[in-house]
């Protein structure tokens, strides 16, 4: 059977450098598409961990994540075994003819941007306790430990015992559930200095449910769309679903470069450029409003991680400067909670207030995730929500500090490093070349240090080689030997 | 202050035909457009009661939903207030200019199909007990008593619980938690003979969620999707939005009449038309499926109701008889359960498998609602979903027994019923004409009693006026009360 046994793991460690989750990615691949089938004995971890080089601790944590996905089931001591029937079993094989089916055009562009599903985004299973020592710095979530596991499901067990208590008379309307928008207003009056209502914020499905929608709203097909270049791969994806095209804007180390763009729609991240963390000055930020204003344009503003600020002063964002109602505020709560809390919202001007709520009633007439909604707000109201924004803050701070010691004294003479005082990685341009580039990573790979190349940010040729790394879910001291590793590989590939 | 206490109670009451739920969305718009200020003070229940002419019980029960919402507060024995502020006192009397945004083509057509939103669905809120004895036969949730909320309290708890026991790997792909995929393809194999596997399965916020995605994904501009006519205002939205035109299909008895039609999508409701209750005959489902294959087309069958089958035998779906792949089976549990859990499903052709995947991770790249999917999975692995929907078919199995009953020994004179061994309504035209049915509708409502006029699920001309009778949510004796008093009407109205 060993024989036999092969999975996709080589792929998918290249893309997670991590061997648990690229043990776990490859069995639940070949699992879905058939190649091992329901029923079928997977290897000892012993056996698999000499197949593939790994440790019988990062098999067994596999087989783990397997079985709570429900992909496999252990069956005592005679092993564990596939439980996923095979897909192609059921309507597949019925079919006597499998017709083609026609596409919309919308259907057509959606799924050609295929490539851009999936490139730059952290998995959220990524980050699983133990096991792998490598040193990651790959652009992930917060340290999964530092979430307050038991306080929020504390506050989940009060809202579903509150729900139950007023059933059926636990709805909301389209926009969400009211308490929780007052206590986003609340917030963004406070902290950002925004006049900021319940009555123009509407709860989301995560940040990308928000843009989606926006850009339906907004863009036509073949009109141009400003996109910092580079910039996340989501915004990218719904512009070209849509039919629009990609007017690359500029970038430097204050940010986006204005100009006199001919187009109606501008998305941007002022607070802190994604993915390079530049923050946008003042006088830019006045700027892109005063070009909105001639060209009545609309402009999104993605501040998806302005509560992730360690040090240093947070800027006002452009909707608090935004008179002429022309700005469209994107936060989101999947970053400071977790990853697979999927909430979001947007502060709308009032022109849009209506064509929003009708986007997401045509798909949701009422409003998911009511439970979420409600648990979020009570987390908010309990303080719960702020206290583990400041522990987030004390820690992750501290890691930043480190971090950023280790790269000035080790690392500034192979990288540029964007200055950073916020989020939860760093962004660096590599000063050599796309070859050299490519065998420090190998080699720092074998040494057990990834991140996160910044190629995928790219609209259209990528000017040089970048990295992204993420320290908040490291150690202080993985942050410092991950440093030093890099900077060993560093010294031995200059001596060539 | 009484004098100036005016809010849209007259025109919620003729929508809505229920007193307490009048009043509450009235005094609901007047809050949130800022006619009532945040700190007012509301109407003691006895002046409120006298102003409108209804119980202080009514009131009662209004100003608690005001206050569940957030909209009011009680402040001991001082009065309840409006607790909600005034959406135009935050950023929009800040703004100088209020720029108008242009929205894209689709936002256009959206905005301009806003009549067809809200009209003829159900408000989850209108199902409040107790209060009101009119006999209200509109279209409505089943009976909300019925609904075992102790078990779903538990089976949330408990779901909780295993989340936060395994945080942070509580991750889903994009097309759901794979136990609940799981679940309903057992059940689709088992109820509904279709060869149903987990992975052509994907979970969606509701039906409409599905259906909104596939008109994107299969519509183009200015191409005519096949509509029965009448049908769900909803589908005519999607496809409005999408540019489509309606092409719209005519009815008898035994549900759509196929034709040769000139498009490639059809959008059905074969196991019991929506809204008039017709069962496909068995030669028609044939019928549609040739059409299909002669035209290269695609049907997307709405099986909005099939788990409410009081009598009878339950038809095959379409997709169990879909050799080539042709069909888009949709599914919810928001009929069975409550209105407000958001959870439908789409069973599909590989063809669409990737498009809808990636149509759906376009907003929602990580799925959203994971507590109620999961909480759902268990509820159905546990049988207390099963258990639930014995007790639904037994109880308004007997009301809609008793309705038929009353309805051929009193109303048949007057309406043509379409025979009914499902759902929760009963379908019938008047068998006079418009002005004769609105006398009649006035004084039934004078007597308090009130149903759902089919106007609104018609494209263009109303051949006839029609009524959809809600049943499930009465107790025996409301039923017969009700039926009793539309008699007596009839009676009177036919002597002048």
């Amino acid at each position: 059977m060993d024989m036999k046994f092969r999975i996709p793991y080589e792929w998918y460690y290249e893309e997670l450098g991590r061997k648990t989750d690229a043990l776990f990615h490859a069995m639940r691949e070949s699992i879905v598409n058939g190649t091992l089938a329901q029923g079928t004995r997977l290897p000892s971890s012993r056996r698999l961990a000499e197949l593939y080089g790994v440790s019988r601790g990062s098999v067994n944590a596999a087989y783990d994540m397997l079985i709570a996905e429900g992909f496999a089931r252990a069956a005592g001591g005679s092993g564990t075994f596939v439980a996923y029937s095979d897909p192609l079993s059921g309507m597949v094989h019925g079919a006597a003819v499998r017709a083609p089916l026609a596409l919309s055009e919308w259907g057509e562009r959606l799924v050609s941007a295929k490539a851009l599903f999936r490139v730059g985004e952290a998995h959220p299973l990524l980050q699983v306790p133990g096991v792998s020592e490598e040193m990651c710095f790959r652009l992930r979530e917060p340290d999964v430990s530092l979430f307050p596991v038991e306080a929020w499901r504390r506050t989940l067990f009060a809202e579903v015992r509150d729900m139950m208590a007023v059933f059926p008379a636990i709805t909301a309307p389209v926009e969400g559930y009211l308490p929780l928008r007052e206590a986003i207003a609340q917030d963004l009056r406070r902290e950002r200095g925004m006049r900021a209502n319940a009555a123009n914020i509407c709860i989301t499905n995560g940040s990308m449910h928000a843009i989606a929608l926006l850009m339906k709203l907004l863009v036509n097909p073949g009109r141009p769309v400003v996109v910092e270049n580079p910039s996340y791969a989501g915004i990218r994806r719904a512009i070209y679903a849509e039919g629009g095209s990609i007017l690359a804007a500029a970038l430097d180390h204050q940010g986006i470069v204005p100009e006199e763009w001919r187009s109606e729609l501008l998305f941007v991240t002022p607070t802190r450029q994604f993915p390079t963390g530049a923050v946008l000055s003042a006088s830019r930020r006045t700027e892109l409003l005063a070009w909105a204003s001639r060209q009545g344009a609309v402009i999104i503003e993605d501040d998806y991680d302005s509560e992730l600020q360690w040090g240093g002063r947070l800027v006002e964002p452009l909707k608090a400067l935004d008179s002429e109602e022309r700005v469209v505020y994107i936060g989101t709560f999947s970053k400071t909670m977790f990853m697979d809390l999927r909430l979001g919202y947007v502060v709308l001007p009032e022109a849009l207030l209506e064509p929003f709520r009708l986007a997401k009633a045509l798909q949701e007439p009422h409003p998911s995730a009511l439970v979420e909604q409600r648990a979020m707000a009570h987390f908010i109201g309990s303080g719960d929500y702020a206290r583990h924004l400041r522990r987030m803050k004390r820690v992750i701070g501290r890691r930043l500090l480190v971090f950023r010691d280790e790269v000035e004294r080790r690392l500034s003479r192979w990288f540029r490093f964007v200055p950073a005082d916020a989020g939860l990685h760093m962004y660096a341009v590599w000063r050599g070349d796309a070859v050299s580039y490519a065998k420090l990573r190998e080699r720092c790979a074998a040494l057990g240090v990834t991140w996160t190349v910044g190629d995928a940010y790219w609209e259209g040729d990528i000017p040089h080689s970048t990295a992204l790394f993420g320290f908040a879910q490291l150690q202080e001291a993985q942050i410092k030997e991950g440093a030093l590793r890099i900077e060993s590989v560093c010294e031995a590939l200059q001596t060539y």
